[in-house]
């Protein structure tokens, strides 16, 4: 979506910035449906574990019944559904890091996964024209049980840059 | 690896259990070589953001001068080293959590990334039949310098099991 935005002083005014982000905000991350081939072709690449890979094989030996996506796949999806969340461009330097990642529950196939995440601090730094974001975010599936808790640091441009 | 194991008795002997896991253990993750075209495949589905997706934009609109991998993809080709580390195969039941994720340093097409994990800590739960291993993890880029740390808790199965 950003990448349509004109630069100019008007659009900069539009950009959200890191001031822009209040504590205690609330956004809504929308929802995603993970499907089996999925799971198979995130772990293929990324997390090569049986019971990611082979739902035969899963349903006997894993503890979970069945086959589960990776947690990395799952926290991927929260990253796709925090990106495409916004309404207004960001001025997004980039991640810092990631706190509090709990892979709660499993995720299987045919899951919907409905995320949404707080603002939990700003810690502004004037002097390099950036200020520190905080988010603590989760993931609910179907039947509005958690699956993932992850507390996420993101640098964005100060408005004062 | 794991898929052709036998998991009769003398196979099991052969799996690596949480008992087997020794702290201060250090296990080396070998390398991994980012490419632009992984960094932008990753980034379109999971991270849609210019500074992940588009090499001209990120040269001149990035504080990195640049095109760098998303956090996720990082983070993602951190557990797949860690995945095919393995010279015997794991009785893993599945990740816990994940604390303390840094992305120290932008990771760049090109970047030659090489690992390490210290086993942290071992906690058994006998009567849950597993336990759960702390890995604090690294990864470094060819200058030598440190772009990834992550400390991860995986359960595995007990022996006792």
């Amino acid at each position: 979506m950003s990448r349509d935005v004109d630069a100019s002083a008007d659009g900069d005014r539009y950009i959200v910035h890191a001031e822009d982000l209040t504590p205690g905000r609330v956004i809504q991350l929308g929802s995603y449906t993970v499907w089996e081939s999925e799971i198979i072709e995130f772990a293929t690449q990324w997390d090569p574990q049986f019971f990611h890979l082979d739902p035969a094989r899963a349903a006997v030996e894993s503890q979970f019944g069945g086959l589960i996506a990776s947690g990395l796949h799952t926290l991927s999806i929260y990253q796709r559904l925090w990106v495409n969340s916004r309404t207004r461009p960001w001025r997004v330097i980039a991640g810092a890091t990631m706190s509090d990642v709990a892979f709660i529950r499993p995720v299987r196939p045919g899951d919907v996964l409905t995320g949404y995440t707080v603002i939990e601090n700003v810690r502004l730094e004037p002097d390099k024209h950036r200020g520190c974001v905080t988010f603590a975010s989760v993931l609910t599936n179907q039947h509005d049980k958690p699956v993932l808790r992850v507390t996420a640091s993101v640098y964005l441009g100060a408005r004062t840059a």
